[in-house]
């Protein structure tokens, strides 16, 4: 498709603005054609207004409107594959095979939220029956669900050009919770942005849904996506990125004269626990599990892991050498943009003024390898900050203490890693119950990064790894994010939201009375 | 039980600080003993700390421990219920059959939040089956649940000396999830909190408790709850007050170097909405209605309906005129605090000065009942803010458009009520759809006043009326408040929660690849 380099304000291109940006090849430096126009403020606040006027209508539209539009919405995006999988190749240089794979798990993101909010039960509908009988008072009839929040700004993440982008994982479990979404492109990858925002906009065409039930828009600075956080039509806020602009735009959200809910995924340095046996009997094959995951995809995931621990006893140096020959051996790769790159570089270079490089080339993105003792890092907390790519410290301990010291003043993380035998997991529960109240993901025997779309996933974690520790933004478990209790009190049944109806016509989980059915409430009470 | 007038600091008592304040019979003035001392921030710090040490344990009890735990309080409490009785009513001036009820509702939440601990589907238990066939990667076992998020701090509510204070909905709730609780005491009802904070720590000790489990602060002004709300032990903040306070402690739990949860209950005039039919058909009984509302507990509840918009046609005089008799023959009472009653008094003399009272008098707590139309209405902002105590203000209005733009602009409220027929509600459709967006709950041919606390109930509603208008500070949801997400990936069965073990020995609901069942996964595999 030709690209046009205009926001879209519903259903209709804006330009408005003399702000413009490109993509840019990051494996070579070259400009990518078009110019995007940045969204004017005008443009933003239409496009909030246009959400507003949406939700009306949108949050009405029934589970199986709703994932017919996102099942339309992946179709649209299949459809147009080559050509954004060659798109988002030039923007961001990530290998074809790892896009063809984003772009299915984006996909299959969209049927699953579909299946979600065509089953139903993810309102959590619960009834509690009147008894007209009771004294001294009569118990009243009293229902209520989930039901969706309004507008909700996205903000596309750098390293998912597709599955936490413009139609990743916020924008479908938003769509999904009958929410419009207001989405601000990244600025990395603004042609695949276009390619995907077109995908949504012809699903939302053909659905027949109110125009400002999408709109995407460019952003050269700040200003767009502070002026769309704090719109007053915009009632939540998905964000996947740095901690500093998420902090900033966390800060925003919460001193709106109303407040909303503000879900940014931050940072995260994915601690992994190696325990003393797991390292005897297979430090080979750790050590290959860490390298692949230290270096997958040139290090730049959320859940990369960024410290190692390990006891230092006689197998630590074996384990320690294999990672950095592997470590060594690895190429260097391209990163999404110069300045991701350049961040990379001063971060490894600031660790290498303070704790051994076990292997680091100062002029190249490759991969490093650090490490210091338990001591040192406890000492230095810049230690613990992350740095986004290839990198990662091996961090040795004498005893169990020390590392329970460690877990004890680590921050929020997305996820900890445990290699362990069952007998080092009965020697460190004490271990398992701290990383239980720090992290979103305890990984057994495993590596944190890979974070499957399912029921069952979490990806969050305490602040700083997540603004909301309470949520998920991976996983169906997110629709959540963008729902609030609604309670129904001696409501005719006419009037109720079928899911709160007595005869049950959708088939959802409801709690009646205490107890769960998907049969009706007159099954439970006779 | 003879009353020291000193903090519960885990299982010691503090009397620290030289601060001291005393309980004040509001009926006649009189100054009650003994005096109580403020904790000092020392004492603070190691409430808090001791909450935190609690929590590693505690956060490990089974529901059948913490239900047994809610139950001994809940015992304890019928115990010295005559006293307490007493206290309160000396304490609040509250009548001695209201406080009965208090303490009912009081002893039947903490038994309602027993159950939920015991029968434990609260947590929501989710699991996805590994599938180690899938090509190219294996898929690893994924599992979720809510856990405790640590220490609570808990601030007791003015109006509901029991029900909303020391072992109140919030106690119950964190304790229930897990969680330990640290209580700031409201100085209205210091005595009242004692009796209740013993009978708590009793059955802490005699459940074999970490002590921090609970603690119980006195405060002279406010440093006491700023210090807690900002000590890093404790995780999240239930709160029930004024607005004013309310948003100074959001502000400080958002500004902490960990930002943690913040659920205030705030403030809220909670409009009702009678529509044509119904004025014309049941205009005596809803007059009777309201006014008993209005007047009940001399208007001391967050329920309490401060805004009334009726139609202006030929009935509205008839129901105005009845809504006034019953106001003006209502005999003055006694308010919660000197304090509150000034504010009333404030509040309502500031509305005289603005719009029409039909029955107000400026020297006493009355009931009082104002009168305007739609259009001044909606020029004067301060017209919808809530006056704590007896008073409403009759809204008339012209046609339907002029009533649905008063609810597009409010603010976010506790409840809204619809008074009407079945056909009015037909032709208010558009009026449900917005208080849907509006408040936590809708109320039809009914009052907001009496909150029934179920497992559907919600008492909650977007900005300003709470600070997180996705939850319930009433009813059993409010125990998801203090949970977290976590998620286990591929741990043995051995070091998995009881939850979510395969042969779910807890007989919870578990969502298993997509389906509810309770009888473990492999039913629902084979």
């Amino acid at each position: 498709m030709k690209l046009t380099g205009k926001s879209f304000i519903g259903s209709t291109r804006g330009a408005d603005s003399e702000k413009v940006l490109y993509g840019v090849n990051p494996a070579n430096g070259e400009e990518l054609q078009p110019a995007f126009h940045s969204a004017s403020l005008n443009e933003v606040d239409k496009a909030g207004r246009l959400a507003e006027e949406a939700f009306s209508s949108y949050s009405k539209t029934s589970g199986f409107e709703r994932a017919n539009f996102l099942r339309t919405i992946a179709e649209n995006i299949e459809n147009v594959k080559d050509d954004l999988i060659a798109r988002a190749n030039a923007e961001t240089a990530l290998p074809i095979p790892r896009l063809q794979n984003e772009t299915g798990r984006t996909i299959n993101q969209l049927h699953l939220f579909a299946n979600v909010a065509e089953e139903g039960s993810w309102v959590e509908a619960r009834i509690d029956c009147a008894d007209l009988e009771r004294t001294p008072l009569p118990k009243p009839d009293v229902r209520s669900m989930l039901r969706p929040l309004g507008p909700v700004a996205v903000f596309c993440a750098s390293n998912f050009p597709l599955a936490f982008s413009v139609a990743g994982g916020d924008t479908a479990s938003a769509l999904a919770a009958g929410c419009p979404v207001v989405v601000v492109a990244h600025y990395a990858h603004p042609g695949t942005a276009e390619i995907v925002a077109q995908a949504i906009s012809d699903a939302a065409k053909s659905s027949d849904l109110h125009e400002g039930v999408f709109s995407l828009l460019y952003a050269v600075g700040n200003e767009v996506g502070q002026t769309l956080v704090q719109h007053p039509s915009i009632k939540a806020v998905g964000f996947t990125g740095s901690r500093k602009g998420g902090l900033e735009l966390m800060k925003l959200a919460g001193s709106r004269p109303e407040p909303i809910p503000f879900y940014a995924e931050m940072s995260s340095v994915n601690p992994v626990f190696i325990l003393p046996n797991a390292v005897r009997e297979r430090r080979e094959q750790i050590a290959s599990g860490l390298h692949a995951s230290v270096t997958l995809g040139v290090g730049q995931f959320c859940t990369n892991p960024g410290l190692v621990f390990v006891n230092e006893d006689e197998n630590t140096e074996v384990f320690t050498n294999k990672v950095k020959e592997l470590i060594s051996a690895t190429p260097s790769g391209t990163m999404l943009t110069e300045g991701i790159g350049e961040n990379y570089k001063r971060g490894v270079n600031s660790l290498a003024e303070k704790i051994t490089p076990l292997h680091h080339d100062f002029s190249q993105t490759t991969s490093a390898l650090f490490q210091t003792n338990a001591k040192d890092f406890l000492e230095d907390k810049s230690l613990s900050e992350e740095v986004f790519g290839p990198s990662t410290i091996l961090v040795t301990h004498q005893n169990k203490e020390e590392i329970l010291n460690i877990a004890r003043t680590m921050e929020g993380q997305l996820t900890a890693t445990i290699h362990g035998t069952e007998e080092d997991l009965h020697e460190y529960q004490d271990l398992i119950s701290i990383l239980e109240t720090k992290v979103g993901r305890i990984i057994f025997n495993g590596f944190p990064t890979g974070v499957e779309v399912t029921h069952a996933m979490v990806h969050g974690g305490p602040f700083p790894a997540t603004s909301d520790g309470r949520s998920t933004s991976v996983g169906t478990r997110a629709i959540t994010r963008f729902a609030r209790l609604v309670c129904y009190q001696d409501f005719p049944q006419e009037f109720l939201p079928d899911e709160l109806k007595d005869e049950n016509p959708l088939g959802v989980m409801q709690y009646v009375d205490g107890l769960f059915t998907r049969k009706g409430r007159y099954t439970v009470k006779f």
